[in-house]
């Protein structure tokens, strides 16, 4: 399996598309899923072209999880969520439809069973608010 | 939230219960989950103390990533499987049952969807052959 650089979040990352931006530096995007599987629901996307966790750097990974953690513990004050699922896709069969790699941040709340809240594009105004907030509190 | 030294990944950890082992180091003990939601899934457990994703040291968080993918590389090669899902739950609500930090790697098979092959503990020789393999191909 290759890197297509012509995926949806390689155009993101050049700025050819828009994003709801969260923060990024030289090595990584934060941005909200406009497809939100729960409220709050963000994606760390690193700089670096790899298809997944497979054929990625591994000084790339090491140096994403700093920043993982410091989203994980703002997205969770600015949801007031009670637990947060990190997870990562690789190739199709396990869930993966950008071939970029990128980790998920989902937030979970008490009496919601996960993905219930899942239904469709997320409203612009509402993924805008969410990641100015998340940016403030990082 | 704090750490409860108590959890069964600390006991494992010194010892005092048994585990399907894979690999460990200083940093890190990689075994078979004995709750397999498919065949295949391995558990990498950080050795540091702490609850989850939220209360780790930043520094443990990267250290174990190169083993992650080490990992996944000869799961994936070991069970054959067409892809890998990477995941890590951060309290109860999101999934977490055991307070100690552990990322999970469940291989995913084309044609069956995740969790269909979840089905109480599985065969310990079955774990134990599966521990071994991957282990060699590490």
């Amino acid at each position: 399996m290759t890197y297509d650089p012509t995926n949806i979040f390689a155009k993101i990352l050049k700025g050819e598309l828009p994003c709801h931006k969260v923060y990024d530096d030289d090595t990584a995007l934060v941005m909200m899923d406009i497809f939100p599987q729960s409220k709050g629901h963000t994606l760390i996307i690193p700089k670096a072209p790899s298809r997944n966790l497979l054929d990625a750097d591994p000084g790339d990974l090491a140096a994403v999880m700093p920043l993982v953690q410091r989203v994980a513990r703002a997205l969770k004050t600015v949801t007031n969520a009670d637990g947060l699922r990190f997870a990562q896709y690789n190739e199709a069969p396990a869930g993966q439809t950008v071939f970029h790699l990128h980790f998920h941040l989902i937030p979970a709340y008490e009496g919601i069973a996960p993905g219930a809240h899942a239904s469709g594009r997320a409203d612009d105004a509402e993924l805008a608010a969410l990641a100015k907030s998340i940016a403030a509190q990082l």
